[in-house]
């Protein structure tokens, strides 16, 4: 059986900046310690005036097919996952392939074009659907491009408001990847859940904590699903796990989790045994309350052993660099997490290629899907191509009133016209509206 | 290779009917062959203030499972596809799983659910999807639900209100299935058009004439696209040809374009040239104008032959049926076509296990998509097992007061309150709003 997976991967972050301790932190009052300590970020990436969930993704995707000397007849199938739509009814990826015609040479009048929405999950969920498609058979020899992109805005003054970003991933889906390969094997958690919702509205309305709780449930019935179905996961056959971040500190429960469930009747739990005796069951306690104290005295304990922590900052940690300095991506998340912790293989002179990575994405709502992907040769090539570090680098640092103007400018209930604050160069850019209340998209050179 | 395919439909109309000759005509003063004769319309079907995309869906699932008598561990995927969510983040099939799981015992927590949207497209492409997810290996001897539901309303007073329609098809899709197998050859035209959009609202902007040619346009690259992998598609090869039915009149189009692609070159062509002449071709015009009247004095020629007819009463006509009685439904639109020809298959007291189907789906935005269908020997006791009729016969029969009052309730910018003009019966029904804003469910013995 051909192996399909990700054969390449952009990204294109928002072109404004907003310093989450230096900025937010003191307009709001508080310690710049909640930020970078608590939630784990230092900053968030934004969109200019000229920028929307199209742009980033079309040059996300252009970037990638320049790279990868692709022509539009090469893809066979374009799916776009956001939960930031602008229309009920046409997809994103038309405008996107719209995009791109405008700069390539050919059509992709023969590409399959959807979107896909489920909170941040629906990145994974159509990159699943791209691998499935080309294991049917019906790619005729050609790859998919998946985006995922997204600007993650909350209403001003919400708790979340601190979690904002902006930015898209690319994907390309073929045979025989150069980056990574998937499972067939996914493991699910899915229930229907109140946690975060967008009724009729661009902003979500959520239940902090009970998303926290949400996360964490499905998250350990999607890992218990995977076990059920591709065996037992160990830790020592795992590099990376890359997860949904909708902040760093999320992770970190997330991380505690699931070295929790798959250290337990394991020789590593006997070992930690002596330190901090073994994990709590259930059946030995009458109440749940005193199951969870347990529970929890077992975590605090496990998490100060040097052996979680080793394990913490070698797997976990290096997922969350980028993530720290842009903030919630939504749907690119998870992916953003992949990327990042390829990149510190790279950095520090890894090499990482047949290793496994156990990848957990999440959406509220709510459903969690863990699989593995296994790391490619070609992966250094991909990882090494990417500009991310000018790209952070160039955006535009806002400060207070900057952000208060970009915010009110990208609410979709203010009619507010403002100046960009950088210039676009060699991207596509939002060129006004259409007869009929459509966007319109330009390339700048 | 497994064949896999449509194991199962239902079908869940709203439960009002506006009659367009009778109550919609006299209101607008116009003659009532407006709708019956142009458009192909007889009525509409609308739902009641209980009534929305998750309770028809529900609904229509429920009656699958029961009938079928699946539990909820028999199904591995659940997607839905529309383009009148409610929510830009939570999609529809968690508040549908959360209904099915109220009635049934086990739970969906180790399904995939998802939400896909491009205009009326999207219920093929979830199907598709379906079909890739189980051809992959990934869905370990379960089926998947595909639910298309939408509520097709137009703004007061636009041209597409006498088009509206409301209802959802659920679809469960398998290996070795009763109804019909898929093909996996796919024909695709898809551009980005705008055609057809709803940019942050509930109610369509439409460019009706536009919206015309485009749908004809990309059926062609549609099919150009099929028979480029599938090989020349041949008149006495395909017993129906459902196409997505915005209303019966744009059918018509649709099947003279391709019964006119289709027999160009072939004996067909030939035969007919005797009455009406060869096909004109657009090399021996000298301007696009005068090949385009050569081409409308050809179909006004081909139109009026006894064999076009015959090939039209009996391979297209069956497809419409249902379409005159409920208006748009969306993207359950083309399933309600393909439901409609079995019917007539059935009622006509035709075997047609073992006969080739064409489908082709549109959706606005713009994307064509054929492919073809085998029908499977069960064909016969699942179309029987419908209880279509009795669902029409049923609908409470709207006054244009009525039909003003019911309107209004159901658009989003308003906030009217109003009595059901029908009382639900064993059905799923929206109670009322959660204290997140959230849509809450239940079902009515």
């Amino acid at each position: 059986m051909t192996a399909v997976g990700i054969d390449a991967v952009e990204i294109w972050t928002g072109n404004l900046k907003l310093d989450l301790p230096g900025v937010f932190a003191p307009e709001k009052g508080e310690d710049p310690e909640k930020y970078t300590k608590g939630l784990g970020l230092n900053a968030s990436s934004f969109p200019d005036s000229y920028e929307d969930i199209v742009t980033m993704g079309a040059n996300a995707a252009h970037r990638l097919m320049e790279r990868k000397r692709l022509e539009p007849d090469d893809i066979g199938r374009i799916d776009v996952a956001t939960e930031s739509a602008f229309d009920n009814s046409k997809p994103v990826s038309t405008y996107i392939a719209g995009c791109l015609e405008s700069v390539f040479d050919g059509d992709f009048h023969h590409a399959n074009k959807g979107e896909r929405k489920f909170a941040c999950i629906a990145g994974t969920q159509s990159l699943d659907d791209a691998y499935n498609w080309i294991r049917a058979g019906r790619n005729r020899g050609r790859g998919a491009l998946v985006i995922a992109t997204d600007t993650a805005l909350y209403a001003r003054d919400d708790p979340g408001e601190a979690t904002q970003g902006a930015g898209a991933v690319a994907l390309y889906i073929t045979e025989d990847p150069d980056l990574v390969t998937l499972s067939t094997e996914q493991g699910y958690g899915s229930a229907d859940e109140t946690d975060f919702l967008k009724p009729n509205q661009q902003f979500p309305s959520v239940d902090g904590k009970r998303s926290v709780q949400v996360y964490l449930a499905r998250m350990r019935e999607a890992l218990v699903d995977y076990q059920s179905v591709a065996g037992e996961l160990h830790l020592d056959d795992v590099r990376f796990v890359p997860f949904h971040t909708p902040f760093p500190g999320m992770v970190r429960k997330a991380a505690m989790l699931a070295y929790r469930h798959i250290i337990r009747d394991t020789a590593v739990e006997d070992e930690l045994a002596e330190e901090i005796g073994r994990q709590p069951r259930s059946e030995a306690f009458e109440t749940d309350d005193e199951f969870r104290d347990a529970l929890r005295e077992y975590m605090d304990g496990l998490k100060e052993t040097d052996r979680y922590q080793e394990w913490y900052a070698e797997t976990i940690d290096p997922t969350l660099t980028i993530a720290r300095e842009v903030g919630n991506w939504y749907t690119g998340s998870v992916h953003v997490a992949r990327i990042s912790a390829l990149k510190y293989a790279l950095e520090q002179g890894e090499d990482i290629a047949g290793q496994t990575l156990a990848v957990g994405s999440y959406g509220s709502g709510a459903q969690a899907e863990i699989h593995t992907e296994v790391v490619q040769d070609g992966w250094k090539e991909e990882i090494e191509a990417l500009n991310l570090d000018e790209q952070l680098a160039d955006r535009y640092e806002l400060t207070w009133d900057d952000y208060e103007e970009i915010h009110d400018a990208h609410n979709h209930d203010m009619d507010v016209d403002i100046e960009s604050m950088t210039a676009p160069d060699g991207e596509f850019v939002f060129g006004g509206w259409g007869r009929m209340g459509e966007r319109e998209y330009e390339y700048v050179e």
